[in-house]
């Protein structure tokens, strides 16, 4: 396997999209997969897949193509999945809820370990296996239950705090859901998934769409 | 103003974010902001920003900044955002009931008109001030409400049914948040948000961040 720090940005996000058609292969019994199987399921051409996996090391048999199982193993263990990883979710209201019973956020290499709130009407009642416990307890659960990754789902006024506070609770990632731009340091790694920020851009381009057609 | 179309699709995606930074500058009665302001709120340099708002063909006044209603007007304009989209989301699960209720999701642009489920349980319960109404509905909803985007929230299993579905009822705009690849028509937008993808992609970069410390 290739040096991991080399891979591109670009090709890092398309590898959870490879991940999930090799899951969707092996569930079909399928053994072996093409590149141009790959690329449909990403959305991109079949020359972009080859050129993302040859950063892995993988090369595939041509004719044949890539062995699901083997390839696999070799994209989980470039995205650090070969471990699980804790996380907690900040935020117990409809979409830390939404989160936590996520279909697909707790098979992939991820275990919710904790959610908690702090609202004293939320702290104690039930999502799925889990019961809300206080953010109080933060810092003592990200470090008695080495969390790794927090999910911030809390309203936009309190997302840089509730950042701050998970960093300085000793987590090394956050996925950010707040609609806001949260600062933290930079040795930890933040994404932020902003739902109307997308539909803005989707406005952007069916405002194209109907442009072009009128 | 210039072309939109002209408009490359990494600046399309970071345009939303200044458009928070000025409400939020609006908010607290700030006429002018600089280039680093929004630089720092969307986490890229100010050179970036000013290249970006170029395609606007908005150069902003040496020493002073952009006008914070000038910009936002423009960038209003650009993302299409000065009539209202009407919105309907398909599935009335956990996270259709989060994002139906999710703080900034109405208040940009957007008008939540419907929501929709298959299920006989869920038909007729309420969500906000919304009834969820039946999915065998949707094509008389989109036609009648004049429906441009739908945000799909069921589960991977339907999403291709479902999307196909809103294309076949006249929306010209997905959002799906079903982790799996959908593919529809080219004439319509679509862009997926897929939450264990994005934990993927997070691990990759702890996984790095352990590395480089150890």
């Amino acid at each position: 396997m290739s040096d991991a720090r080399h891979i591109p940005a670009v090709t890092v996000s398309r590898l959870p999209v490879y991940l999930q058609a090799l899951h969707a292969a092996a569930q079909r019994n399928i053994a072996t997969v093409s590149s141009n199987d790959l690329a449909n399921a990403a959305g991109v051409n079949s020359a972009k897949v080859r050129k993302d996996l040859s950063y892995l090391g993988s090369h595939g048999t041509r004719g044949i193509g890539y062995a699901v199982d083997e390839l696999t193993r070799e994209i989980a263990l470039v995205l650090g999945l070969v471990t699980e990883r804790a996380v907690v979710i900040i935020g117990a209201g409809n979409l830390g809820r939404a989160l936590a019973s996520y279909d697909g956020f707790t098979r992939r290499g991820f275990v919710l370990t904790a959610i908690v709130d702090s609202d004293p009407a939320v702290i104690g009642t039930h999502v799925g296996d889990l019961r809300v416990e206080p953010f109080t307890l933060l810092a003592q659960i990200v470090r008695d239950r080495s969390v790794e990754i927090a999910v911030i789902a809390v309203p936009a006024h309190v997302a840089q705090d509730v950042a701050q506070a998970a960093c300085d609770a000793g987590v090394t990632a956050l996925l950010n859901f707040a609609p806001t731009h949260v600062t933290v340091d930079p040795s930890v790694s933040i994404r932020t998934v902003d739902f109307s920020s997308e539909l803005q851009i989707l406005s952007f381009y069916a405002q194209r769409a109907n442009a072009a057609v009128s």
